[in-house]
């Protein structure tokens, strides 16, 4: 499984817009055959911080993803809004872990 | 590095006395000497879903992490507010990568 963490800092005055597109964009993503989970959030300190939460199969899922129309139409829109370029990771694997 | 991903969900009549906890939380997690980030966000589509997006510099510094006072009181009293268990991953190393 394929996990990518995607941070965003978007301006201000886009805020409405780039929450418009994000649920777009978060809705279709789900909606792609391999997709595990698709989830955007917002900081709770930070004003304007976002970052995307994205569990793939595999990493042709996620070549897919980036390569559908719907992916290429909303990012290109959403760093429009943004005042600095994204940050994104990828993780090829993972451990469960418990903090009990 | 490692990165943690710490999923939570919330019941709704403790919303604000989990964002009063998790803010204490974070600020006090960022000032441990090996936390390389740490940010709490709110999922925009879907109400009292939350996210930790945790790095930290070795796996020794997720240990301390784990073993300080200041965690185990809030993430006690964190998890006492969840419907359910919170869903924890850690990811050992990561690939940048660039969606243009």
């Amino acid at each position: 499984m394929i996990t990518v963490i995607a941070k965003t800092n978007v301006n201000d005055m886009n805020y409405d817009k780039y929450i418009s597109l994000t649920g777009q964009l978060v809705v279709a993503s789900q909606a792609e055959e391999n997709n595990v989970s698709y989830e955007h959030y917002e900081n709770t300190s930070i004003p304007n911080a976002f970052v995307f939460v994205e569990q793939w199969k595999d990493r042709a899922a996620l070549n897919a993803h980036v390569e559908a129309d719907h992916f290429k139409v909303y990012w290109k829109e959403i760093t429009q809004l943004c005042i600095n370029e994204p940050t994104i990771q990828m993780f090829e694997d993972s451990d469960e872990i418990s903090y009990e």
